[in-house]
């Protein structure tokens, strides 16, 4: 199961007959990796989606109880891949194993996270309002509304999390723990780390007799093929996690076809860190080695990196500066996810770096090689005045890169935090003391600036769990109700159906009198586990 | 109060700066009612939108109770008026006063179960992950999350609903009571109605003590000022009920913003029928009745109308046939809501009617005058074959006409199920005997088109509750995800934002350690409503 064939996997079906081939490329080496893999064809990609569609209406009939299993199960089979998964997957994006091993554990704790959520069974939201016949002037009528699966969902491999945001991540977990089929375009920097996974998601299928096409992965090089996924009529819900270009496109296009579906497109962002005075005045230097720490881990290649930090001048902001710069220094450059994104890292730094007002502060010590895909830690520094009157300083650069915003006052603090777009994070660094009624207007303008607010952290590290939001106003996603991390996760791929006057026998479990599946109901306005 | 003056309501400010007017027009007469209204000028409506953007912050200051109360306020501010309203909006709309003034009744008690849901409190899901300081290898830090108020909501009001969907409607409820400022575009078919009820909310917004901003009402007689509401940057979200063009044409505006808002827009649908042999067999003669009254219920102009009639051809079948034409020829033609609806219905009638294959089963008795803008109800039937093959026939005609499909045997049933587009409702008549295996690929079918499926009933009547979903998918509504009636309404205007490591202080108060709101909390994973 481990051996690589570079195939399209649809349901139980093998594809090759496309003519364009591509091969993973090691980042750290330049080398193109052994084996080729196969872009789908138009009919292939068409095949994916129908046997999805197919899957979809029996999968309506399988019970939490088995879609619970078949989510461990993937778990599990993933975890059988062992050393050969995190190989490949070091080869083909250069993440050190550690973190792949890591990455790998969150990713099988997310399926059974929403194993457990789907068994547990009360995320459907059963809701019954019983019938009044004698009321006047009109009997009311028996209603019962429960969320139900909104149908075949694409799921994109996001290229910085070739786990857990991938073939068997959050989208595609929570895709499935919500009852619909899932079609993932691998991402083409690690195909062979996709096939591998998808292999453990169909053994997965099979054992637990799961419907066929209920799970395919097809690969592609370029957009041809997600293309053709998003606009297929039988898809009904894509997620992607990348970039605001890639993201945002895949929203257009959604739009524009003849039924526009929702695109829920994670695109990064900037996730400003406020450095208040109090803190800095008691912990600059601590503040700094966290802050060099946070930027560089991963190479700078978290959706939540923070990329802007904001001070006011003063000798305190000068200490966290210092110690910054010494911490930066000494980290070692290290390899990007791809050749490709290590070009991009360089040009937009350059980008950034060239635009009036702004001047280097730090960079790491050590030379990177730009042969190994190595990415040069750095940090600039501006006047909020730049920032404020320039928007190309608003944009991401992925990558370990941050810009250093010194303020001369809070007022032009302010400034910035109102000239903010949205974003996944946003960190206030403070003393409980100094968040009183001073710092009022500046929490109230930030919560209205992102999906999460932390406190006295660093952005990067995001907990899965169900208070977790990793979502935010755009552009930091196309849709800033949902999150694509934690339980609630599954909600983007549900829609509510309501029942009027419904005999026993057609209603799904969840809403029929006897609670057997011992979940939370909203009866009648209030919240309980009883029969009806 | 209940003077009409025709003027735009901008907060505490009274615009009529703009050249452009318009009268309201009776449409039992075709003569324009008295008062000029003022379209609203770029200025006004840029200023509506600041002021709404400044009260919102504010807004996030207001406890609950006082949330609560608002709403309460204007339902008894509306009351307040009176006779008046009741006699305006039966002047503009040409509805019923009985129908007005149980409409009324609806949009009172939508208000105050809205004050109910704000003062419970629980609708904020507020979820609590508490701190595992620690955990191995990562501490896991304290994330609380809740529903937060999404920003400024442009409301359109409806034509059908002058008082339940428009400027105090369901949309106007909800995004208030998850606190929203709303700015209502007056609809310009009732726009003394409009104002009338402005003033009410208004009068509340001056009793409770709500900042100024939190609601705003404009006029225009054409598009312009809607598409500046829409365009506008400080926009968050858009709801609108009425016509598929309209809906889209709002959708793709806001999706091609620099930063793309959410459209929540119902658009209608044709409400199939399907009518299941023993139901026939048992009560063909009913049914008959009910579905002519139901289909010209309010001369058609519900968007949970029953445009679609689909059955087996049969004794039973023209049984029913016989029973709705009876009672067809019975119902006297009624006046729609504006001359220009007329004319569409009458367009639109003729264009279907005139399809190959469609023949008129039977119409009202009566003749219809254009003059007072009378529509003649209208049966016409047709095979399953020139259905499945004219996209025509899957358009709603907005009026009391509807389309019965005669087909050869279930095979062909099941052939236009499959064939339906997205859909508010799906009715099933059946007998509880008929609705086991056989019939299950045809019920499973309905699901996945509808937002509700009702079983034994009709589907006009559309009831206020938490189990009711009016939505569905595409093209019935643009995000088959939320409801635009019942208590779920709310969640289309917030959205979630967590909050890490937040000291107490900072938290929302639901947040808090203390429960102060006894409200139902997610806590580490139990629903509970204790303190921590």
């Amino acid at each position: 199961m481990t051996h690589i064939d570079g195939f399209n996997y649809i349901g139980t079906v093998v594809c090759k007959s496309g003519e364009a081939r591509f091969q993973a490329v090691n980042p750290q080496t330049g080398q193109a990796l052994p084996t080729e893999f196969f872009s789908a064809t138009l009919e292939e990609t068409d095949l994916a989606m129908t046997k999805a569609q197919k899957a979809f209406l029996q999968l309506k009939k399988i019970l939490p109880a088995q879609k619970a299993r078949f989510l461990e199960e993937i778990a599990h089979q993933i975890e059988a891949l062992g050393e050969p998964l995190i190989e490949r997957a070091h080869q083909e994006t250069a993440l050190p194993t550690g973190r792949l091993i890591g990455e790998r554990g969150r990713t099988c704790n997310q399926l059974r996270m929403f194993a457990n959520l789907v068994r547990e069974g009360s995320w459907v939201e059963a809701n019954i309002d019983t019938a009044q016949p004698e009321r006047q002037p009109l009997p009311k009528p028996d209603i019962r509304k429960i969320l139900v699966p909104i149908g075949p969902v694409v799921v994109f491999g996001a290229s910085n999390f070739p786990l857990a945001f991938s073939t068997a991540g959050g989208d595609t977990a929570s895709a499935l723990a919500a009852g619909n089929p899932v079609v993932v375009k691998a991402h083409n920097a690690h195909p062979g780390t996709a096939e591998l996974v998808a292999k453990a998601i169909l053994k997965a299928v099979e054992i637990c007799e799961m419907p066929e096409g209920t799970f395919s992965m097809v690969h592609d090089s370029g957009y041809t093929v997600g293309k053709l996924l998003v606009t297929h009529p039988l898809t009904k819900a894509v997620a992607f996690t990348g970039s605001l270009a890639g993201g945002k496109a895949l929203f257009d296009l959604a739009n524009q076809r003849p039924e526009p579906i929702p695109v829920f497109a994670e695109m990064g962002s900037i996730n400003p860190v406020f450095l208040l005075e109090e803190a800095l005045a008691k912990r600059a230097e601590t503040m700094g080695q966290q802050y060099a720490q946070s930027v560089t881990l991963g190479t700078g290649q978290f959706c939540t990196n923070p990329g802007l930090l904001i001070g006011v001048k003063g000798a305190h902001l000068n200490t966290f500066i210092a110690s910054f710069s010494q911490t930066l220094h000494d980290i070692a450059p290290s390899s990007m996810l791809t050749p490709q994104i290590q070009k991009n890292y360089q040009a937009h730094l350059e980008k950034a770096l060239h635009q009036n007002g702004i001047d280097v502060i730090a960079s790491a010590s050590g030379t990177s090689n730009p042969q190994k895909s190595e990415a040069q830690p750095v940090i600039a520094s501006t006047e909020a005045k730049v920032f404020l009157n320039n928007p190309t300083l608003h944009e991401e650069v992925f990558g370990p890169y941050t810009l250093l915003i010194q303020c001369n006052d809070t007022t032009e603090m302010q400034q910035v935090a109102d000239a903010l777009q949205g974003q996944l994070t946003v960190t206030v660094m403070a003393e409980a003391e100094e968040l009183g009624e001073t710092q009022q207007t500046l929490v109230t303008t930030l919560e209205e600036k992102t999906g999460r607010l932390i406190f006295n952290g660093v952005p990067t590290g995001v907990e899965v769990c169900p208070s977790m939001h990793h979502g935010g106003p755009y552009p930091a996603t196309t849709d800033s109700r949902f999150t694509s991390v934690g339980t609630s996760a599954i909600k983007r791929f549900a829609r509510p159906l309501s029942f009027q006057n419904t005999p026993e026998a057609i209603l799904p479990e969840a809403l029929r009198n006897q609670n057997t599946q011992d979940i939370w109901r909203l009866v009648n306005g209030e919240w309980s586990k009883e029969n009806i």
